[in-house]
């Protein structure tokens, strides 16, 4: 085992007993700002995640799950419990591990309800849950984050996209959780992170963190990496996954996949990072996957002012969807499927039948 | 023969005799304010120049033919305007076009020299030399415009990078010249414009040329592109060029090779779009074409304050160099070569010879 700092302070991270607080980094404010704001009760919770402040799919599910603690302790009975729910469940209209959460929190409060339980009790069974999840999810990246260290060779030079490391988690990420476990394995490699317009996660986060952990690494704007990629200044190409289809197709965030165009071009490997709860079995393959389609003011107002013409339209696709054939291979906190990823997938499917 | 509406205020238009004045639409200000620079003498335009309140590589050929003849209005001798070449040549170190067109004013000062003509008539000589070179550099265009704007069919969705119009040259311009001809010819199409970091030369000013012209378009951050171009939203790619090696290897803004790659998996044309005088038959291929290296800053920087740690670094390579065998067809102004293109490269250099 390789021992993995933890940054200070961590993305969220609760203190104290069920009369405690959760302590969120605001990730509005990175990279020049460093606060940490301390939610108390559940509607600044709804509102710290509304204005993105904390974001990352397992990160946000860790986050609701203490968000039920909060809740719980401010309310009367189990009914008024369970109202509450609804409004941090529409914090976040497509965050499925914040659902998952908040459905584990209700059908525990039912439980309780049927055997006869107090509500004043319920804060603490629900902190005992809320600390499992995010326990599991740092468990699940550090898994992840071996298996796919084992890809990483000295001297190599990465290049990821968006952001994948601690602030998408609540543990040390995805595709970068596998370059911290490379490097607290003592491997030395080079980070190349895209931009990541329009939101500029892999400007704002990724480059943060690579610094934060004095990694070596350069920030490349997003149309750049396919040209480095072909003039072979780019070893391995690693990344996180929003869902995976079950023939392997993989909806990640848009500007995936041409990197992985470029490195089937170049004969380098591109690997996808995700947890077993990215795989959707029940969508056949990336053309069934629904690409969400954001706001164009992202796009036309991100640029500072004055860099596009006024109310000038735009595109903004959030996803794109890399085909499983340019994938060299899926890290799981199961271990590495190599291609065809389909098989592994469906065996997998069929296990946790 | 169509009619094209020139926009108001030209890219850049001298006024008068060859006492008169060099107007220049200010590129910097772009696209928030239109304003017209009045350029009386040279070390105004070397400074023009050098803020970039004019670019792209045939406009400049054009300005600074223009001024040589500021130069020559302001010089005591022929000896005088000579030396004064030089500081305009230094104005743009890596502007072919803007040395050959000083190349030619110096030419053209040597044999009046030497047939006797005093300094006093030089401007008069060169402002015709100057408006030859202008003119040329239009037909170019036109031509362009006509062999390219065969490709374009009614309802195509065209995706461009970068910008190629009438701010790049001084006509209509290549790739999106091409859009503006087949517009003329009473084309309905749309318009997807590339916002081309770190620059933003699509945002700022394609967009600009689309509005302007009432085209209908819609802007796309740079990872945008290939995953329109896969789910089958894009139907032929329109491209510049900055040079062109004797096998057809073709570079281009940085971020051009992605969309050449998602075109060739998606079945899709690309087309480069370039004057013949980018053709460079002295570099065998693309491996040979050296990559501009510009200022980390413009990547790190540019984004506005507190998107990214400071003084973090980055890479930021001008430009990246798609393989032949990823182009559909070039358009020149002698016609459209279809693959390979490198026959019809060789074709061209041997009756050139």
């Amino acid at each position: 085992m390789v021992k993995i700092q933890e940054p200070s302070p961590p993305t969220l991270h609760w203190e104290g007993d069920e009369s405690g607080v959760l302590r969120l980094l605001d990730q509005t404010l990175l990279p020049e700002t460093v606060r940490v704001l301390e939610i108390q009760d559940s509607k600044s919770l709804i509102g710290a995640i509304q204005r993105l402040s904390i974001r990352g799919a397992p990160a946000l599910g860790v986050a609701a799950a203490y968000g039920a603690v909060l809740l719980a302790r401010e309310s009367r009975d189990t009914q008024s419990f369970l109202q509450g729910l609804e409004a941090l469940r529409s914090s976040r209209p497509t965050a499925v591990n914040l659902f998952l959460a908040l459905d584990r929190a209700e059908a525990l409060a039912r439980k309780s309800l049927a055997e006869g339980i107090n509500i004043s009790q319920l804060p603490t069974l629900l902190l005992t849950q809320a600390k499992e999840t995010h326990r599991h999810d740092q468990q699940t990246c550090l898994a992840m984050g071996i298996h796919g260290a084992e890809l990483i060779q000295d001297g190599m030079r990465i290049l990821t996209h968006c952001n994948t490391g601690r602030f998408a988690t609540a543990g040390i990420g995805t595709a970068f959780g596998v370059l911290v476990t490379a490097q607290a394995q003592g491997k030395d490699f080079f980070v190349f992170a895209d931009e990541t317009r329009p939101l500029l996660q892999g400007a704002r986060l990724t480059a943060f963190e690579i610094k934060e952990r004095n990694m070596k690494g350069s920030l490349l704007c997003d149309g750049a990496g396919p040209g480095l990629i072909l003039s072979g200044e780019i070893d391995a190409i690693l990344v996180g996954a929003d869902r995976i289809a079950a023939n392997g197709d993989t909806a990640n965030k848009v500007g995936t996949l041409p990197l992985a165009m470029a490195a089937q071009r170049a004969g380098i490997p591109f690997y996808v990072v995700a947890p077993s709860t990215t795989l959707d079995i029940s969508t056949p393959s990336g053309n069934q996957i629904p690409i969400e389609e954001r706001d164009p003011k992202e796009v036309t107002l991100g640029l500072g002012d004055g860099k596009c013409p006024k109310e000038f339209s735009a595109r903004n696709p959030a996803f794109d969807v890399t085909p499983a054939d340019l994938i060299s291979g899926l890290v799981t906190e199961k271990g590495l499927a190599l291609p065809p990823v389909q098989t592994w997938i469906q065996d997998w499917a069929a296990n946790c039948r």
